[in-house]
């Protein structure tokens, strides 16, 4: 990432979510290593390819917000359904159920799944964004362990018997989708050597 | 509809589509009751619910092409997945195939589901859209019949024996979800007494 060496932030990057618990889990991993604030933004939310997705919602974040952009997606990815639900699991978790996502393989032997985390990078509304894909392999299980966050009851990643939502957050955080793709994102940071217009902080 | 009485259009309805199929089926329903043109623009495609999808759609489209348009967006929509693949039918279909679909409904004694045309007719960029929906209902089957319309050959309106793609194209005109909303578009057309500015056309 040569190109972003040098690149001046005149602002704290905007990690746009609605989400509480996503913004809980960023701030762990991410800790102090990047000057960020949250904001609340009503994006639109678009069909098609995971990384498409995130890029074109950074693009247009970048030129609402009118700075430096952070911008998340999950995806639940059914391997013997293609990667689908993908990109839509909000709207099947929602009307679906823990119970209906089961069903959804029901004709398959093969339950294996995917999480995938994508964060996209805008430096601003005239950058085209980075995207950081962070994958955690598993399968879909009937529902274990506390029922606050998602499909985490659903996910069993390869090589634990607890599903997501039995981890210890600090554990989960060790191999989550979403810390893989933030680790990318931290590492990029530390090597572009971002450097701060400090009046603006 | 009293507030779209006497609106002149300027310009030919601009019919937003790069379906040519869509747009043989439009024009044999909608004759030459309505002066239209069809264009293909690449349009952001959005999660959501089947009518403020299209909304947006239209809005999205009266911007880009300045003028009066008619957007359309079709949904097949399974009663035990609560609606669900619904707007995102066409990556389903892409990525699982009419075996994949049908494999979707394997926990469910319930096969029934519904085809679902939204229209949005947005008389310019300023307008709020009008939305048009025709819903026919039906069953999810085993592929019959010819496969060269999507989801035509697994899905049997109530009714007839016939899958969509079995049909005669007169006979599926006549029940089919895009007619029904058309038919809604095109009594709108006619009550709302539009007059045309000729030299435009």
């Amino acid at each position: 990432m040569a190109a972003a060496r040098g690149l001046v932030l005149s602002r704290p990057v905007t990690f746009v979510t609605a989400n509480a618990k996503k913004l809980e889990e960023v701030r762990a991993i991410l800790g102090n290593s990047i000057p960020f604030q949250s904001l609340k933004l009503d994006l639109p939310e678009l069909q098609g390819e995971p990384e498409d997705i995130s890029k074109e919602k950074a693009r247009i974040a970048a030129l609402q917000v009118n700075g430096p952009v952070l911008v998340e997606d999950t995806c639940l990815c059914f391997n013997a359904l293609k990667g689908l639900p993908g990109p839509y699991i909000k709207w099947f978790l929602q009307k679906l159920g823990h119970e209906g996502l089961n069903n959804l393989l029901m004709a398959y032997d093969d339950k294996s799944a995917y999480a995938l985390c994508v964060f996209s990078f805008a430096a601003g509304p005239d950058s085209e964004p980075i995207t950081f894909s962070g994958k955690t392999p598993g399968k879909i299980v009937p529902p274990r362990g506390p029922n606050d966050f998602g499909w985490d009851p659903i996910f069993e990643p390869d090589g634990y018997d607890q599903t997501y939502a039995q981890m210890p957050k600090e554990e989960k955080n060790k191999i989550s989708h979403r810390s893989k793709s933030l680790a990318l994102v931290k590492s990029h940071f530390a090597e572009a050597r971002f450097t701060f217009d400090v009046k603006n902080f």
